[in-house]
């Protein structure tokens, strides 16, 4: 009833070619919190106002690009009732227990038709957002909310094939709803899909590409398109390798800027969008208005943003 | 699964005194478009990003307030599981047809411990925001937003009795959170709850009263904080009576001014406000906090604020 | 004493190649409002906050571009005093009496050494910004501000050569102040000037182009960097051609979106900037920083906004 | 010529109870920099971009209020003319030698009708805005904007007696426009003039009161109306003693928030308003509209605002 099931992205894991490079842009530029250091020395992350103990996940090695997405569930219960589902759609299933990943529940792993890794977990150790439960105010203290003064990950956007079934699984299995799409204008062929467990108009989107499991961007909210703003103005300031930005999405409505981080991986940080119900009718843009669709402040069709992937 | 069961507050049947200064008012000053007025005579208005037929309904009469609020619920199935339970919880429930309500449905009707009357329905004529659903764009046609550019009906707040009864029923029946409360310092005892059914802080919301069936407000959501300040340049401009704000909420964290209609019914346009999920957890405050918890820009309790309700 | 003298743009004649696009543009789409149609066929218009009669002046050709600019001054005195000492600087100075430009005052004119017209004028009729001198309000009625939400003509930029010189004129006779720069790096040499009269970063600015007489844009600020962004979704939805933008400039850091009108001619919207005072430092960029000096949310060199005059 | 004479509000003198909670509230809430302490123990500040050493002065004693304000004028040469029209005007004028104000050049000293005392100065040591001046970029390095996000000192209020005496002598010696003012709407006479040597709408202003050389607020200027929110949200967070706001003034149009200090001195942290120039007619307010005059969002006369002084 309301939300349930599946509630959110709660934890990404990307490929980075330098850590401490990483840590720089991560920490120092976006203004994620380093939280952890594990055994295998990967470094976590968290945005402020996320209540878990962390959301972002850096492994060093020497190809950019995603190791896994997870998304939350809303209780262990919800795990047990997936997996018979998640295997009678034809995916295998594999387990990882809990603490296996750090400060987290067992684990549902599987792969999308797409090719991309996928887990599912009900549990997280929470740490808070600073505020307290108590009579919490509203603003942290100075120093929590830094650089691009960001809220919390809010999607991600993967390239891969197959993305139709993609879509049938989070549908039916997971009881997403599709959006938005970019349709082929003459073939009608779904070239990328937009899928929301909630009220934002996507937790977690796929665009079509000839090879499996590429990355495309993971995505950070912000306060106002005035923070949009101040994040672009930062963003020219540590001369950080921009995409495109900022404009305006017609896919969701959203205020954006994209950029790189040092390993290629591309990041967003965006602001605002409609509210998104599951009796909102799918918005279907076709290759005619590509230019609007992605970007609608010019209009104009970036093919880096296209076809640049980690 | 994810967002499904009871979605959002669809509709609310306000009581006006004066059916033309209440149309000045939702129309021409706040921006709502009038969209039917039923044999009746009720006129109905919708916001311009809300794809039902409408969501406000006025009657006039000779007493100010809430006639009944509405939920939109994800499908038939959901009515059908539904009545039951709201039985099993003690409530008596009747119907009203598909069609008795315009552009309605059929609905479950039914009254809360708290006094109020209360719909759930699943079908409404969906008219669309304008935009439509092929290339839509971003942006309506001049003229669409005005006013106060609201962009849809948010939640309601409401005065009662019982309370806690409210929460259990919301909770354990329609399976809303509770995303935050407000206690007696000294005893404990609720005095106003908030619930959300969705990522938004809540959808509703009630506050202990003495009587049964008071009405606090209705809520729009606005796109930012600087339509905020807008509404309130309006609100001026007018002569609009204003209860409280422009200020922010320490509850819900929203950026808000509370004004009344000409027939003393309180309105609030809004803007932000983090995003709750089931596992946020719940924030109390209590009466020591009482100026925080409700106006966090200057802390200042407001007796108006907490007494006057139609 | 305090701000006398040369004190702002008042007017810009621009040559359009279709009157009626140029009115769709002007008008419908940013907003302006159109107040007169000489009876030369030349169409004039003014933004909402401007006191005076018009400030932009639309004539039909067969090429795009500046026919001239003009500054008000003070009083009447000021163009008596002025007027010896722009013959002493070395220019010829003719007159235009008083109704020759409508709703103006008499006018001295002149050719700059970049090879631009430029006019003073002490005198245009005042129609207000429809608020009135009497309890006047903060806010106009619905309708008035519309389009781009312009407040007001701001500066213009114009391309030619001996730029030097004209600096030496602004300073020397008019009592501008050179609040920035950008050089070449090797050389030294300034390839555009930035001259302010008042406390905005600039008033009129002038880049080194190998032709005389070239015109780069006229600028018209706005309320807020939200505005902008407003803009420019307004920019995206109706297919206004988008030379660059949104970004910052790190030249003024205004709030900027470029766009071209249908002649081609380059328009300007911004917000924001210091505030600059005669006291206040120059500030000199050179070619090896001219991202950043031109755009520096990504500091990316744009061969078109160099280069494309009319 | 242009912006020249009597430039802004350069520095002002502050008398507080409490040095150290003083400190607390202009360094570490508001965002000002401590920039020196000197050896009468006074302790100066700046907002990070001004360009000079300083712009407040703190002195503790026993009873808070203003010791004086001081007007930065374009050059020496200025100070040497303006004197004997001071003189001529009616004023006793004294002399401070250069450096016997900290980092600052010689002065005039008189006594207005009002019965403030006054400065004015040529000259003060210039320690920059940390960005430089070449290739100075847009923003400075993270933690020199903090706390309200303060750009720049921008005028004071100041109550008194005799307030149209210094209207006339900001006029008629100064340079300055009245750019507003407020009326008896019976009697006409002036209950508050706002004088402008700038763009902006007021430099200072003067209210009406039965005893000389009262002091009303100094104003600081915020980037937008979103960090006027931003600052509202930190003031209340620290419970400062809130006076007003946010709100929106008539008069000027600024969006505003007033505060005390720990002293039970006025600030206000604003943004906003119309540009100024000398051709804009004074617009004027009377008693039947002092609400909107003052506070225009809710039309309310504060009695607290007007009559609470330092």
């Amino acid at each position: 009833m309301s939300l349930r099931g599946v509630l959110r992205l709660g934890e990404i894991a990307i490929r980075v070619l330098d850590i401490e490079k990483s840590r720089e842009h991560y920490d120092k530029r976006m203004g994620l919190k380093e939280v952890l250091v594990d055994d295998k020395g990967r470094v976590y992350f968290k945005a402020w106002d996320e209540h878990d103990h962390h959301s972002l996940v850096l492994r060093e090695t020497d190809q950019a690009g995603m190791d896994y997405f997870a998304f939350k569930v809303y209780d262990d219960q919800t795990l047990t009732n997936l997996e018979p589902k998640i295997r009678a759609f034809g995916l295998d299933v594999t387990h990882a227990a809990a603490g296996e990943y750090p400060e987290s529940g067992r684990r549902l792993i599987f792969v999308l038709p797409s090719g991309h890794t996928m887990h599912l977990y009900a549990e997280m150790e929470q740490t808070g957002n600073t505020l307290g439960t108590h009579n919490p105010g509203v603003l942290p203290d100075e120093g929590v909310i830094r650089g691009f003064r960001i809220n919390r990950m809010d999607h991600c956007l993967l390239g891969g094939v197959n993305i139709d079934d993609n879509v049938r699984l989070f549908r039916e299995v997971f009881g997403f709803d599709l959006s938005e799409k970019i349709i082929d204008a003459e073939t009608g062929i779904s070239l990328a899909v937009f899928l929301s467990c909630s009220t934002t108009p996507h937790d977690v989107a796929f665009v079509l590409q000839p090879e499996p499991n590429r990355f495309h961007h993971v995505s950070y909210l912000l306060e106002s398109e005035t923070d949009v703003i101040h994040a672009a103005d930062l963003i020219g300031k540590y001369r950080i390798s921009v995409d495109v930005g900022p404009n305006r999405h017609g896919v969701t409505r959203g205020a954006t800027i994209y950029f790189f981080d040092p390993s290629g991986n591309r990041n967003e940080v965006f602001s605002g969008g409609y509210l998104h119900y599951p009796d909102t009718p799918t918005l279907v843009w076709d290759t005619n208005e590509l230019g609007p669709a992605t970007f609608s402040q010019d209009n104009i069709v970036r093919e880096s943003f296209l076809n640049v992937l980690t």
